[in-house]
């Protein structure tokens, strides 16, 4: 069995190849190619933590994936990433272990990010005044990296809960070439901004209906699990067209599933990002549609990003 | 993160020591101790395989244990065990990795051994003419072995389908101390035996309700996905009690499933293992009992002997 470490994995990570085999995932599990039993949970309160095991296996391939992804949000305070894990190819022609890569969760963040960038090819307005970011974590940064090649907005807002992690979050995205104004009211934030990302394990909605701006597009990442909520219903309520990785999971324990489960979703259209993506269509059709995308995240990214690297290795 | 392979397990590995954290496990997942979120499973039909993920903590624990277990049928044609997979370790305080058990199967294997002499304790009846073992690989050696301890009895009945490999089952197990009858007519072995354990991944009833003496046990621990059976409808239903591991996972995909979808159970008392151990009570109550333990396998058995292997090294 290969076991590559962190550094190993991101010299062998290509954007481009990745970004690729993304998309091909996404349409081969909206066209029912893909083995991907229900995501497995685990929530370990007094740490502060949960856990998510991840595993698919896209029919005809040599191998297939399982990945172990926690979030325990006092590891910093220790000097650890909140995310860890790791992901394991096995066989799929006698079941032997073939690889371990110990990416200590970076593969999901970068897998998310870029998920992030597929969404918002389909979804973002034409014109971005600025991006806006919510959270000021590892993925907040990610995410924003990976809209640069998307846009030539460079103008962000990012909103956190603490100065001292804004701060440090504007000097980092500075060093980057985006202009940073920090804030702590989420309500601000969207008044100046047109492509929204919000990134947070928060279990209270941040952003409500009457804080957003005709036009806006936003991609939801933090709602990952029962209890995790960054929008308010009555904002998902109010888009006009909601684009989901997997219905499944979305409406279980995604951004989307209390207004889902509250029955205010019965007349909004709800796209999976597969099946636009096989269409070839963007989802936005004008400039004064609120679009919102709910990404939970699917087992079939964490195969394609792992085939991206063995194929390098 | 500590990485084992199979020799350092095995030599790691107490069976005392494990049996009794087994049988703490499976009261602790019957009082509702334990997390352990459903089972995930692939079937690679072409190439005669399938997979299960199972993974559980139980509250308190420092780690969590995530484990990987697969079967492919034809992997022995190319000297490969049929068996594959690997156990993991994680904090529960952090998330990160600490343990990599590289046992090839080897822990499930065990595992599953010790729960049948765990089943035994508590079923087998007072005399054993004979042990009648169903299948004639792996599996059926490791149940044979462990029911050493429990019972005096070496006279074994051993059904296959393939003379052959009959021939190696009889040649290893006599090697340790038994007499061996094989047959290819299951219906001969149940005639001679009163403790019969079934250990093959068919698809298709072996032993039926006609075949079973009265006062006989039967452990069956093939079944552990949809599909799989060893035991004819009428056989489950004939039962005067059921034990399960779980009876969530039984009646769903292990070998009461068919006949628990029938509606042939609803006056056959179902103790879950967990409940008997807690309560020190034997499940069988005279010697002319049919009983019938459905071991489909709980995670918290992975736990429980990934805690028993850390423990010596």
């Amino acid at each position: 069995m290969k076991i590559l470490n962190k550094r190993q994995i991101i010299e062998a990570f290509d954007v481009d190849a990745v970004t690729l085999l993304l998309k091909k995932g996404f349409i081969a599990y909206s066209q029912r190619q893909v083995q991907q039993p229900p995501v497995q949970h685990f929530l370990f309160e007094q740490a502060a933590g949960d856990c998510c095991i991840k595993s698919a296996w896209l029919e005809g391939d040599e191998q297939f994936v399982v990945k172990v992804s926690s979030g325990f949000y006092r590891n910093p305070a220790q000097g650890l990433a909140s995310n860890q894990g790791l992901m394991m190819a096995f066989s799929a022609q006698t079941g032997e272990p073939q690889a371990l890569l110990l990416d200590e969760g970076w593969l999901t963040a970068l897998r998310t990010a870029l998920a992030g960038r597929i969404v918002a090819e389909l979804c973002a307005p034409a014109s971005i005044p600025a991006i806006g970011i919510v959270g000021c974590g590892m993925q907040a940064r990610l995410q924003l990296q990976q809209l640069k090649s998307l846009t030539a907005c460079r103008e962000v807002w990012v909103w956190g809960r603490n100065e001292e992690t804004l701060q440090a979050y504007r000097r980092d995205v500075e060093a980057e070439g985006f202009r940073v104004n920090i804030t702590q009211d989420a309500a601000e934030l969207a008044a100046h901004c047109r492509l929204i990302v919000t990134t947070t394990p928060s279990r209270e909605p941040i952003l409500q209906a009457a804080d957003i701006q005709p036009g806006t597009h936003i991609t939801a990442v933090g709602a990952d699990a029962q209890g995790k909520q960054e929008l308010a219903a009555d904002l998902v309520a109010r888009a006009d067209v909601l684009l989901v990785d997997t219905l499944a999971q979305c409406a279980d324990y995604g951004e989307i599933a209390t207004a889902y489960r509250q029955g205010l979703l019965k007349s909004t259209p709800i796209v999976e990002l597969g099946t636009a993506l096989a269409q070839g269509i963007k989802v936005r059709c004008d400039d004064q549609q609120i679009t919102l995308a709910d990404l939970t995240g699917l087992a079939i990214q964490d195969v394609q990003i792992v085939k991206g690297i063995l194929a390098r290795i």
